[in-house]
């Protein structure tokens, strides 16, 4: 068991990992540090935070494992923040949703004295705040776990244990490559589907009352955070571009087949997605 | 009551009518005829069938509403061959999934001896054959009806309390703007959706192993049978062509934004996604 878990800005994923932990019984102390006041003040009352703390300086004094939970752009810079406060090595990670750029500055802010380990959970909803948080957030989804080559092995272990412990199934994956995955599994259908709702909210609204579940399932990640997206897409926008291209120039072929009365082409790209959907792993 | 409800070529939708009208109480008789023999034997031991027919044009004798349930590629020439055998003044509708050509092609068929009026229900499932109907299938979902100018309003009505009965939300449209309308809120997605699949199935598949559910969700409609979706596209394809070519400009955009750095372009675009699908209806 951990002596003490402290998580820093927790929104929906970072109270998740304090619910499960309490639930799963991973840690003896679980203190919590917030930006705002009233959102410390409303913490302090869960059974799944023994203490909040004013400052992430003073929230990692005595912390054996840091959960960074802020969006994207602020992680590594609360990692510097915290750099100088952490006991001698301890471990930070994670649940950022681009990892290269964080990883190496990360571990390059807490130097000689503490472990940086990006993670990333594979779980999330297009609901954010720590008032939808779950302790079966984890459960069965896949955790990306990102080390440098440089990382110490024995806290990589650390940081796979712990989301292994939270229900997750980490997956340990070079940084770059991890947001190349991320690029094509989740931002490129992110950009698809706020791409179709922003397209169809230009045509006449009221045909959204006649949709299935069709455009419902598929345009449900469109009401997800818009600042916390670009945040997203700005960290990650190399790889993203490359997958919007790729995916234009796959949507153009079938454009261009169906225009030409091509429908074997045509079947034959339904069949692909077919197959490829078909194969996908039962639901968590 | 209808005195007797036949259904041609039942799949999912044709059986869930069934179905529906039975546990519903519709119909005093609900009479099938299916194409293959092995598939009428199977429904005649159904409590929602009371008879199965050899041939369609056996089928409808007697019925009050035939509801022709076969692909979008059948529809027509199944209203050819019926129209001789219809009662004088019987009520023939659909569940196609494009309507402009079924809804002129089969009142000319029918002529003056019945009453064609279109319909498709938005509801569905990339899971199809009878096995999977359900009673529940219409429930609060929105269905279509598609007279022409030239229709009887009585037939139209009771095409509407028909869909009603069944527990749909009917919808009157003329049949060139339904195919508009499903261009965007149905083909569409379906068409992005497989292209995702058949896109993400030419990189690394095991990628779709670390997937949230935001692909699963996105992309559950690819896994719809092609050589239904192949007769759809064929019917539509105008208006798919048109609404591909506009979601292809928006995609443009939003890439063109992304890569320029324009931040403020990329969360307007979200944001707009984000309203739009915050006020998609409940799900039912």
């Amino acid at each position: 068991m951990l002596p003490q878990l402290t998580i820093l800005a927790p929104g929906l994923l970072g109270a998740s990992v304090a619910r499960a932990a309490r639930a799963r019984n991973l840690a003896q102390r679980i203190v919590i540090w917030s930006r705002g006041a009233e959102t410390r003040l409303a913490l302090a009352d869960q059974p799944w935070c023994d203490a909040v703390a004013a400052t992430p300086e003073t929230a990692v004094l005595g912390a054996s494992l840091v959960v960074i939970a802020a969006p994207v752009d602020q992680i590594v810079s609360l990692a510097r923040q915290i750099a100088a406060h952490l006991p001698q090595g301890a471990i930070v990670t994670d649940v950022g949703s681009v990892k290269n750029e964080i990883a190496h500055l990360g571990a390059a802010a807490l130097g000689e004295r503490a472990h940086f380990v990006g993670a990333h959970p594979m779980a999330g909803s297009e609901k954010t705040g720590w008032q939808h948080s779950s302790a079966e957030l984890f459960q069965q989804r896949p955790c990306f776990v990102t080390p440098l080559t440089t990382t110490a092995p024995a806290a990589t272990a650390a940081v796979v244990k712990f989301w292994h412990d939270l229900g997750a199934q980490p997956v340990t994956v070079a940084p770059k490559q991890h947001d190349e995955i991320v690029a094509h599994i989740s931002h490129l259908p992110q950009i698809l589907a706020s791409t179709l709702c922003a397209f169809l909210a230009e045509r006449d609204t009221s045909w959204r009352d006649y949709a299935g579940g069709g455009l419902r399932d598929t345009t449900r990640i469109a009401a997800s955070d818009p600042q916390l997206w670009r945040t997203i897409l700005e960290q990650n926008h190399k790889e993203i571009l490359r997958a919007v291209q790729q995916y234009q120039a796959e949507l153009s072929a079938f454009q261009k087949a169906l225009a030409e009365g091509d429908y074997a082409t045509v079947v034959d790209h339904l069949k692909r997605g077919q197959v490829y959907r078909r194969d996908f792993r039962p639901a968590p």
